[in-house]
């Protein structure tokens, strides 16, 4: 790894742990230059903008969650609707270590730039969105499976998912509200109890 | 009224509508002094500081959110889970109202100040925490009325209220992310099937 690799690298880790555990809003430019201890200069060698930084981010949070939580969880090895309850076991272990380190519960990446910037920057809204979709896909396939295997009858599959990753993004806001993570596996399991009818 | 009423006012409706049509962290005193036409000495006249403002904003969200979403659905004269239906269909008529006003779906005024400020600022977490529960108590008698008219069985009324509230502040994330309010008459009604059974 060259040195400039690692620049880089320091101030994308940086920043991803600053907004996650503030906000995209609160922490500028100058705050993760100081934490990560390097220059204004250097900062906008590697991203041209506090948004081109933010976009990666979120794509350095994709990763993440695909690792810890996504690959755990969403395999064909395990029945489809189980894959659900693992999730949810995941989700949980990973706010809860987030706010044992940091004192508070960070919420979901992408829920929170969603939340925060939606109505003020297209870029990031289109980004967030895309990164909740993503989320949604693995939820679609799993209902596929189950519908597949007999585990579920016909429905919306594409809008079933939806309303799934709305309900546990949504588990996440009000845990998050009250900075309590227990939440996640308390309400997290009613997910799969969501489901939205096929209208043809 | 007087003039000191007024203007108190003024700041007020203006600070409301920026925070929820931007964002609270990016909306500072300056520019709602600038939007109000007031000077910055009358605002800290009324109000010790932006948080202090914050905290009446999240205030007049709650009468405005009784008046025009809760009053017309959370009424005994309606059978309990019709009132639900109600107020999906009221959810979304506001929120579209906004979407054409503004250009952007601006979501929950509550979810939004959880979302961005529960990791900083502890009293306004706290604050947006209450407002998420006072939602929450009109879905519990509605669902406690739904018990006792026959039309629920037996429930964890607390934690299945507070799923439902969950789930439909889920939905306006994800119809956030996707400027859509349509999203919330598609998958809101949904909101119904979502129960947690008592573990006693």
């Amino acid at each position: 790894m060259t040195k400039n690799t690692d620049t880089r690298q320091l101030i994308l880790d940086t920043a991803a742990t600053m907004f996650h555990n503030q906000s995209y809003n609160t922490v500028g430019v100058a705050a993760i230059c100081k934490q990560a201890n390097v220059s204004k200069g250097s900062f906008f060698h590697f991203f041209k903008s506090k948004q081109d930084l933010a976009l990666e981010v979120l794509e350095h949070f994709q990763i993440l969650i695909s690792k810890q939580l996504i690959n755990k969880a969403f395999l064909s090895s395990i029945s489809p609707m189980q894959r659900f309850d693992i999730f949810i076991n995941e989700l949980f272990n990973f706010q809860q270590l987030q706010t044992q380190t940091h004192g508070h519960m960070p919420g979901c990446p992408f829920g929170n730039m969603a939340m925060e910037q939606s109505t003020q920057d297209e870029v990031l809204r289109e980004k967030s969105a895309a990164c909740l979709d993503q989320l949604a896909s693995h939820f679609q396939t799993a209902l596929s499976d189950a519908i597949n295997t007999g585990a579920l009858s016909s429905l919306d599959i594409e809008a079933s998912a939806d309303a799934m990753l709305s309900y546990i993004e949504g588990v996440q806001l009000l845990a998050k509200a009250r900075n309590s993570p227990e939440l996640i596996l308390k309400l997290g399991p009613a997910m799969k109890l969501i489901r939205i009818e096929n209208t043809e």
